[in-house]
């Protein structure tokens, strides 16, 4: 199967990693949960050469992740700010963080504290069922065709 | 900066992106939450060439994601299981799994149901604060330098 072909098939992993599963828009994407917004500021905190930062931005405008705003005008200038179909991808960074952290930190310890502004406390981001609101573990989570499934086939 | 570099900068994302920070790589991990374990399986369901599927697995075995067991001896053959800290990746697929499932799976509906065992309802994983519980949104987050950060700057 070529990657070109991926997004088409019924896999909701599939179809995500052809957007984000790419290394540097990752972080990319961190930054901008870090209210990064400037082509200049992801470059100097990236370190992506420009075509390539540019590339990858352009991508996640194109599939609706990221918008530009004209932020200045003469000349036009334009920012990158996170869509609804973006900020929905939180859970995917804030999982990816919390995986590092525990387990990529090495002895330093992990190199950012999240603090949740609703509660005023450093947590953690936990995984829970949207019925019972338990922790979700692996074993105690089983899948079933869906109605996007593939007609001839079971999951996925 | 080169990507080689990547996993010595003081960021989670970073870090956990230079394991898993593939789009193939993701497909593997999706399956072996599936529990696939064996390498014909793999392929035969995401398709990848015989040599670049072997690089992806000893990759995720040299970071401790995976391990080899011994299925069959004469010839002996492994299978690959997910260690504790391939395990500690549900939440990371699951993540991408939902987005994808929300906001790229088109008019044919999702491709796969999830079941929780636990307490046996079709469900969504929602991401939570690990102290207040509430589900998080990323306007209520914010980041403080962790024990890890860099010494000569701010977060990350």
């Amino acid at each position: 199967m070529k990657w070109s072909e991926i997004d088409a098939e019924p896999c909701s992993v599939a179809r995500a990693a052809s957007v984000i599963g790419d290394r540097w828009t990752l972080l990319i994407l961190r930054d901008c949960f870090l209210r990064v917004r400037r082509f200049e500021a992801f470059q100097a905190r990236i370190g992506l050469t420009r075509p390539l930062l540019a590339a990858r931005l352009r991508k996640l405008v194109e599939a609706g992740v990221l918008m530009k705003v004209v932020y200045q005008s003469r000349p036009t200038r334009y920012e990158y700010r996170l869509t609804e179909r973006g900020l929905a991808l939180h859970p995917v960074i804030m999982a990816l963080v919390h995986w590092g952290d525990e387990h990529m930190a090495g002895d330093a310890g992990r190199p950012i504290l999240h603090r949740h502004t609703a509660c005023g406390h450093l947590f953690d981001p936990v995984s829970v069922c949207s019925v019972c609101a338990e922790p979700l573990r692996p074993e105690a989570v089983r899948v079933e065709p869906g109605p996007g499934a593939r007609n001839d086939a079971g999951a996925p």
